[in-house]
């Protein structure tokens, strides 16, 4: 029989990649205890309707949905701000708001395959619910901040945009919700002909592109120039002094934003505020990000309730701490292997390594039945620290042999000071 | 609009709940650590063809089967194992033995949602590949045994039994492999009057009969009348010698072993050695399980290679906790609150948040823009430790005010000790 492949666009993580991505779903943990958000668990697979509803026409596409076998149509989340949706309109709509919440898992998009792109990945998610206020936009780019500082990532910016300024300049030109879906789809795609020739209104498409090519590295002066830009158009007006509002919040508490993009969209429907991204020149592929969303809790039954939030690919900072050489190994503890000399003391030696490792030391037993000779050649090899050897003459005296791997030294150790004499 | 549900059988775990899987999901990698089991983090989307393989009927019926988007036929893993041995025929073929593989995750069933029974739930599973020696199956006994203690349970127990014996005996009489599967999947169900009414042989089903019977707490004893049981049955008795050497070593080890259960099965078909689970008399759903299964990476086009291995219950032990009120609130960090007495203070107090969080101290914005009392009211109902207000008239002294909640005190602070006064 052939051996079996994983699924196209899944992957595999061995052991050392598993061990940096759980290293920075931990720095993610840690950022969400540090900045007050509450950690919930939602399911992979969501009610299609769910996750349709707001995801826009580009991510619906590409979910992996399908019937259970009660005849459900259901999806595999492609995002988890829909479920998170779900649980303030729901099991926590009586919680005290502002509404932190984290989550971490893998969400599921039926991608191409590329670098830094599978099509099961791991996100965390940030949402602050319940607040309509520029420091909540300010923090979770300030907490994006954090934890791109906590993987020790260098050189990562920020880019920052304000679907508000769009939507604004469109709803007074009478553009419809579902053509403003479309002409931002482009524009997340910098297709900006394909989204400006969906528009009737000259002045609107002049308008328009007079926003996208204000983008700038300056980002104070670029909002100033939205500001003047967009006279007259009074909701997108608001839009770029709310813009100006977090920029300083963020600025002024210590994370640089140089890039302001005011023709920036991203490819979810349900942004109506602030949006932005994080990213490292070594990969053309955000590292996260997120934005406002006034309206979908209402939409899905809830209270009218202003919210923001974002999310962060941990596959691809694991990927950029790799391009950056940042992945630095965690600090083992010691490892001990124990050996019997001969079959007949392997239950004594088996209850050596239970009382090693109740004492908080990882302890592998030799459960190979190899002669002391090819045990130690294993050990060696794998650079474990240090072999305990148990035969008859040592336990007689209640004792052991130590051998210190790497030294190639050995000593006779009591059975009672063995845990003490590796801890040192 | 109405408002969203979950998909039937899948469920939301919310903070408290979440916090408490999460220990569990904590001690299960201490555990790997401490036996020396390496993580791989593999796909929740497999190919069918591999997950169905061995699984067994039961099992295979009750998988969340779809096509991709590809028109591949893939499937949620209703367990690791198959994964773990795709691993070990391809990716770590050549990794030295043993090779001990650790993996936690949420693996997919559609069962009749039932206390303590989800179609999505969360598993760690812990593997060995290379070892047909007793040492292993004690190994995996013995570290289910270290996460049962660590999670704080009490009266857990195990119980144990040996395919080898069972397939010993009906291969002796000529019965083929896919009967024997079906012989299994009724005893695992205690069907034993449908698993034995498939046998021809009068003897071989008396046999079987009264292996089942012996059944009792007293291991060594039940043990041994296996052995006389099955006399004349040449690998039913090599089998029955090796369950006595696994259950020699456990209980030398420190891991009480009662219950010996010679008709005992598991729903998977790849076991053929010794299997065992734990659980504990208040809950009748097994919290944990396993066995070894030595031809399965041969099926899967590997070297014939000796495996074996045992997969936890995570949901299953934290409402295991539950029920006995183990599950101890972890030590919380003192948690603070920074609220700007007036609007063009929070700046200043975005900034002094930035500072406290960068010195380790969970710190939450006032984000609402409510007034004062507010703010103050609510930090109080969430039982907040501090309140930091920031005013003009302290900014001006380079300090600020600290509340502490449950005294009712205030003390004006330099903000350059704040931190140092909040762990203090």
């Amino acid at each position: 029989m052939p051996t079996f492949q994983s699924v196209r666009g899944m992957r595999d993580l061995l052991p050392e990649e598993a061990e940096t991505l759980n290293h920075v779903i931990a720095k993610a943990r840690e950022t969400a205890e540090l900045y007050g958000y509450k950690e919930v668990i939602t399911p992979v697979v969501e009610p299609y309707e769910l996750l349709s509803a707001k995801a826009g026409e580009e991510i619906r596409a590409r979910m992996f949905t399908f019937k259970d076998l009660g005849n459900r149509t259901v999806a595999l989340r492609p995002e988890f701000t829909s479920s998170i949706a779900r649980l303030a309109t729901t099991a926590l709509k009586n919680e005290p708001k502002p509404l932190r919440t984290f989550s971490v898992g893998s969400v599921y998009r039926y991608d191409e395959p590329q670098r830094g792109r599978y099509r099961e990945f791991c996100q965390s998610d940030f949402e602050v619910i319940g607040s309509n206020k520029p420091e909540a936009d300010a923090e979770i780019i300030l907490l994006t901040n954090s934890l791109m500082k906590a993987t020790g990532l260098r050189n990562y910016a920020f880019k920052i945009g304000h679907i508000g300024v769009i939507r604004g300049i469109l709803s007074q030109e009478n553009v419809d919700d579902k053509l403003q879906n479309a002409v931002l789809q482009h524009m997340d795609k910098k297709e900006y002909d394909e989204a400006f020739n969906l528009i009737k209104s000259q002045k609107c498409r002049t308008t328009l592109q007079g926003l996208v090519e204000l983008k700038s590295n300056k980002a104070f002066e670029t909002v100033e120039k939205m500001k003047a830009h967009v006279k007259g158009y009074d909701e997108a007006a608001a839009a770029a002094d709310n813009l100006l509002d977090i920029l300083k919040l963020v600025i002024e508490s210590g994370c640089e934003i140089q890039t302001v993009e005011p023709g920036f969209g991203r490819g979810l429907e349900y942004y109506t505020g602030m949006i932005f991204e994080a990213y490292i020149p070594e990969l053309d592929i955000a590292l996260g990000g997120g934005g406002r969303y006034d309206r979908l809790i209402e939409a899905f039954g809830g209270e009218p309730t202003p919210a923001t939030g974002v999310a962060h690919g941990l596959d691809r900072i694991v990927l950029a701490m790799q391009m950056q050489n940042t992945a630095q190994k965690t600090k083992q503890n010691k490892r001990v292997v124990v050996i019997p000399v001969k079959e007949e003391w392997k239950g004594e030696a088996l209850k050596i390594s239970q009382m090693l490792r109740e004492a908080g030391i990882p302890t592998e037993f030799e459960v190979m039945g190899r002669k002391m000779t090819k045990a130690l050649e294993s050990a060696d090899r794998r650079q474990v620290d240090y072999a305990i050897i148990v035969g008859e003459r040592e336990l007689k005296e209640g004792a052991v042999v130590v051998r210190d791997l790497a030294k190639r030294e050995q000593t006779v150790i009591k059975i009672g000071k063995l845990a003490e004499k590796i801890r040192s």
